[in-house]
């Protein structure tokens, strides 16, 4: 079954989600799933929409024409998505590979939808497992000048029509036009439960502050290092008995399935951000 | 704020997510929440939607009348609740006081929107806790007779006017006839991960079988010993350090509050009924 | 069965855990439990042992003493606990009810073994609870003057012989004296996953963040505000639904359990602290 | 660093502790790690204790013959394993890849103290994984004959000195001469939270029961099927938003990290079994 997917936020109104929901019924369509938040604080309404798309009468196009109609009279941003397309997302992974693997071959085992025409890495470390997956790997060492080396990364960005660039524990601070330029289209796994522990060495950190648990968030990225809206988070429970490089190795369970659960909330367009917070709708399977 | 919360479910159909949406703002109410679900096995319709009912201009009968009116010509089931009324519960206990003390600490703090007008027990040991929270306590010991015993317990349900039953770990099986009149308005609590464990002594069966981590079910009772719908769930990792009497001691923390997040559900009008599966809405705070 | 406890601390040197058992096992005692643990970072090795000591034909005084000998040939840091003395713990508290609910409950259920012979106040509103479980209550108002207010609590701590200090949400900050005399004996609940959001408002801030999991951290009491010695942590996992003072609603129960499971780590002689760090025995039940 | 690890289990007796630390500390062992555990209830005493063994001044076999005389006067079960030996493991498997891809990605990341000599399947589709990971694949389909096909298998696994056969997601059932042979080596995981949904088809049993959690065990396997020693187990929350299907897919994630933490502690050589249940000693890192 295709689906279409509609993503609204706006400033909180009556009756929106009436006029919404009303809009799609008139035109004969089934709505499969329908959220809707309103954020009391905020005073901002989020809905997403789930239609079933497999016998439309008019086109894509048509239809996002009629919407946009619709929600540009009463104030509404929005974006449509399709499940027929397949997200193109670029990996970019430094020396270690287990957040890596778990893409691959979660995306090998059909759970991604998604393409990953490609993995781009500062060290040659990875391209033994881009060559396992039969991905073509690009290796930008640092020393060519970060600037260069940006430059490189995003124009094969552009090249491959790259929708979604997961940094997979890429040690290297991007620059802010990098980020502008990709806003809300960058996800990264960060190793410890943020706030806590952002920047540098967060296991080292975690062992000398004695913490229980240990956690990973993946965020999109912002300017402002490991400050981004945080998507999913998740710990796992340490003791005394690990030391700074215990915790790392406990620690790299959590956050592959934190950056997997994060990946496939924006593949499946579950994901609204506001400010520096994110709406994370749940889905039927 | 005064809430109204209507709790729907039918067959699956087009256009009901429209229609109720649609009559609720063209009289104009202001949608606060509103949540739905289908299940695609069962082809069936599920809703809860919370109304702003602060500043009505008609009378609660009157709306739900109305409602009622549109809900006969679309086959929905229904029922409406009103935030501003407090459901009365009755507490059942055994001799075990920790899910007793849990809710009555909880209902004193103001968490739970219910009055708790009496606790009745097989057993005289928990008159003292009674006590100290000033609640009138009854003792029914089973020795008078199973029948006449619950007898007594149901004529005071009557007098009460209780609308929830919680067994707050009450070591009795309840006749046919008792859970018949009470359906879906009985919860209990049962000290093991169903449907492992069902019936007596969990924690030494558990035990026996070495598992890794041991749970807690709130379900609403049925015929059916430990078979009726389970509203939550959780559990907590044990090892092989606990014997069966340590099992019962640090699952007593998950009872307790497996058992309150399930009575919330309840009293925030949270939960559908279907067969033998609950449908549990999050909620907004 | 009464029980001796011996915690133990000191350099790391081969031979000590053979000293250490084979000390007791000449003198004729069981031990039922013995735990050790070497921080190779830190090069140190911590030990707690338990022995069966119903039937000792020496008494308690004799039995320290010549373990003392012992340990001090060895250069080892160590003290001794008996089953059968109950902690006296005295519990602070402001406003907010549901620790000191939760840790009276557990008490009187008999899962503390410890004697809790009052309760103090810098506000009136929790005497209503101390009554509830025949406990005194002292109220001293911030208004008399912090130092003379903090001068009657430690006045009365004395009195009554207290081993333990709690505070229970107890929303005033110690001075360095009371923080030094108690040292390794003040427990606080702070009511975040330190050291994400030390200091006021940790649920406005999660809020604000944004992040997807809140949590709780009971630790020891430092001159440095929430940044001592960590016992025990725990999270709940929330979403973009939680205002902050929802997530003020459920944290709560995170609160609870992890003050509670704190709390009972102490009574049982399974935390050895170390510098900044705990090390904290699991315990066979 | 090598070091020596002896697994030890015996009726409980006064001072074998102190014995068995004594016999080490006598001859200049450093101790690295002890920990032990008596089941209060069975009567029975289990050992873990880890040496250094880097400047051996006794050939391996002559420490163990030594050992092995004085755990003999002391009647002990126990076993002796050297860190720098790679367990030898054989993958089964049947047509999911999940559990497979997941064993062989930790494998390369150097996490497994293990050689995975070959994967063995009753279906072809898994060979691309074995390809891709340059492992041999035998294929034996079961239209062979059930008989025939296992010896096929048994006889591959002598070839090649197997130790340990996990069963990832392999979804025939052994017979008990198999089983008998492989007694103790041989992990499998059940994808479902033990002892619920033993047998066929746990994630439809599931979604029909209505649970609000899934879980997956791994455990030695017995003759009676889903029966044996339990090594690990985890859970997952899930609500009524998933179908069967809904749940399988989401329950992968649990069966993943439950197999590896398994196996895991079977190569580091921290389980014993006594009866039908598991001793799984923790491991400083």
């Amino acid at each position: 079954m295709i689906k279409a997917i509609f993503l609204i936020q706006s400033p909180d109104s009556k009756g929106i989600l009436a006029t919404v929901t009303g809009f799609f019924f008139q035109r004969g369509y089934n709505i499969l799933h329908c959220q809707q938040h309103t954020d009391s604080y905020e005073k901002r309404f989020f809905m997403r929409i789930e239609l079933d798309a497999s016998d439309m009468k008019v086109s894509r196009k048509e239809l996002e024409d009629e919407f946009g109609k619709m929600a540009g009279s009463l104030g509404l941003e929005w974006s449509c998505h399709w499940s027929d397309y397949k997200t193109r997302i670029a990996i970019l992974v430094s020396k270690t590979g287990h957040c890596l693997y778990d893409l691959l071959s979660r995306h090998l085992e059909g759970e991604l939808n998604a393409e990953i025409p490609l993995i781009i890495s500062n060290h040659p470390d990875m391209e033994k497992a881009a060559n396992q997956f039969r991905i073509p790997f690009y290796f930008f060492p640092i020393s060519e000048g970060k600037e260069a080396q940006e430059e490189k990364i995003r124009s094969l960005l552009r090249r491959f029509d790259i929708d979604l660039v997961v940094l997979a524990r890429y040690m290297q601070i991007l620059t802010p036009d990098f980020i502008d330029e990709w806003r809300g289209r960058i996800i990264n796994i960060h190793h410890a439960f943020l706030p806590a522990f952002q920047g540098a060495n967060p296991y080292k950190r975690a062992y000398e502050r004695g913490v229980k648990m240990i956690g990973a968030t993946a965020h999109y990225a912002s300017e402002d290092l490991d400050q981004g809206p945080i998507i999913e988070q998740d710990v796992i429970r340490v003791n005394h008995e690990l030391t700074a490089e215990g915790l790392r190795e406990v620690g790299k369970d959590c956050e592959k399935r934190v950056l997997a659960s994060a990946v496939k909330a924006h593949l499946e367009h579950r994901v609204i951000i506001y400010k520096n917070r994110t709406i994370v709708f749940t889905v039927e399977r």
